[in-house]
């Protein structure tokens, strides 16, 4: 186990690595010498420089990218939370495995090794509203299962998700963790109608209320109010973090795992592209506190890494044209007046 | 010559074909029964849809796309409006034809063929702040070079430009096709100061004073304040609507180009996708105008097509996910409940 305990998994959330300042620093003066007007590629020229930093090199690559998909079940659908049923979280998964899903089109098209890893379907979390989510043994096995899939030779690695249930877990650890009223952190998610966004924001508030009492520290939170596949990538982006791989977020869902870990240490999101805004209400306040700004908005409402596999489009642009442009003095172009 | 005489031109922007309203309602119907939540790939949908109507198949793709960057240089420039000076054009030119552009690399991320073409850059087009910038000869060799890029086997064609100068060309035609204070047209282009850009709405203050009582069509307009690769563009765009061919547009330049077409005839943006929303400040302004809501908004400023190249990438995923995804029958995933 990469973490061995809740201490360790503390520990390591204490004591997060910085990117290298001199691949930036070279990377920035190589945006300065290429034959376009300063600034002109925009979040593009972030992007390179961002990646450079994380990956230790002034010209950054992705040879090799994981998109890495985790699932699980949530006792709190006994509430009635969701569109569809539990059953449809392994249907979906028997779906990424037979190639038919979103998140297989989406990516090969970006390249991205797949892994969809299913966690324990057959055993739902319990009902958070009057337990914990899950045990400490649970939990940490979840954190850990989202650190294996991270190789220290990707280049780069984006999360997702799949779990019938899991936006209403999503909005408890936002509002546990980051406050604001509980409203601000529901929406429709797989899309429940306005009765369901009110036994949403019940079961959430209830939820809350349970756990009032209980430590605040980001093992806890995700634990009592978590899920499975949500502590994996909590754990997946910690793991990255140490092993120096820049992680790309997907939505809500996604995005929330971090967000108890943001509460403890902030510089979390530090190594975190957003991918994309998720048309779930509640994304846009979580980037704004994670300090994220998205790359794309395209309405994306799906999951499963989605909206994240589709930026690393934009991400290979950003480092094709950060390797591949002539310098100002190579190409023999004049500079600015 | 496709545009044989100014009539001819004109005839083809009254005489626009529509999409194939079987194709997209076949496609429609495909996605409803894909296995995701109705809408939850958001402009991933809009985007499969709008692809399979102009390409008229249930399932669009891309295997032949072009990108078609248009260079000319203008007269207007001795007034002082580029951060550069015009040598700058057939530098970049040769840049392009070098491999060492930002557009080098990111068609080529974006598996687009890649076509320069250089318009007459010893020759500038005339200051138009006192004649009109092209002949009709001019103008008809510029919009039938648009033209002569797009080929009928293209599944996609992305429109780009390069000209010292050509921001306050846009500015102007689009003043003049569409009103408004002159100052909401202006912005920075390559990167002028403050100064600069007083300068440039004086420039083009003048312009339109001087062509006031001339014809307003669209042809007179790209001839009297355009350029030779912006009016290129617009022969490209119209030519690509006769051939079924769908456009990605760049910035503010490549989009200023259809301004005047649009004045004439409203529906010549509908086979149109705004790849992004340039941070030039007029964009934002023009993209509204024309009903045009950009799939990407990256900072980005640079023209060459480069805004365009990126979004082919979300186009590409787009269709991957519209072809590839199982149906909830084919994937026996239980629907809504």
């Amino acid at each position: 186990m990469i973490f061995a305990s809740p201490e360790a998994f503390r520990a390591a959330l204490a004591d997060l690595p910085a990117p290298d300042a001199s691949a930036t620093s070279a990377a920035r003066a190589r945006q300065a010498q290429l034959t376009k007007p300063a600034g002109s590629l925009g979040r593009l020229e972030e992007v390179a420089v961002f990646l450079a930093g994380w990956q230790h090199r002034e010209r950054p690559r992705i040879d090799r990218a994981r998109a890495a998909i985790f699932a699980g079940n949530h006792g709190v659908t006994v509430h009635g939370v969701s569109a569809f049923p539990s059953s449809v979280t392994a249907q979906m998964v028997a779906n990424f495995e037979a190639g038919g899903a979103a998140i297989n089109a989406l990516s090969d098209v970006a390249g991205l090794e797949l892994e969809v890893v299913a966690l324990d379907l057959d055993t739902p979390t319990a009902d958070f509203t009057s337990a914990p989510a899950m045990t400490e043994a649970e939990c940490l096995a979840a954190l850990n299962a989202g650190a294996a899939t991270v190789a220290s030779d990707l280049d780069l690695l984006t999360v997702g998700e799949m779990g019938i249930g899991n936006s209403t877990a999503a909005a408890a650890l936002c509002a546990r963790s980051l406050g604001r009223n509980v409203a601000d952190w529901i929406g429709p998610g797989t899309g429940v109608d306005a009765e369901g966004i009110v036994r949403k924001a019940e079961v959430v508030r209830r939820a809350l209320g349970f756990h009032a009492d209980a430590p605040r520290d980001a093992f806890e939170t995700l634990r009592r109010v978590g899920g499975r596949e949500i502590a994996a990538i909590a754990g997946a982006v910690l793991r990255a973090r140490q092993l120096g791989v820049p992680v790309v977020l997907d939505g809500f869902i996604s995005t929330s795992a971090i967000a108890p870990l943001a509460a403890d240490n902030p510089a979390i999101a530090a190594h975190c592209i957003a991918g994309h805004c998720s048309a779930e209400p509640g994304h846009v306040l979580l980037l704004a506190r994670l300090g994220l700004d998205p790359l794309l908005s395209l309405g994306m409402r799906l999951g499963e890494g989605s909206g994240a596999a589709v930026a690393v489009g934009v991400i290979r642009s950003a480092l094709a044209a950060h390797d591949r442009m002539a310098t100002f003095a190579e190409a023999q172009v004049s500079a600015k007046l």
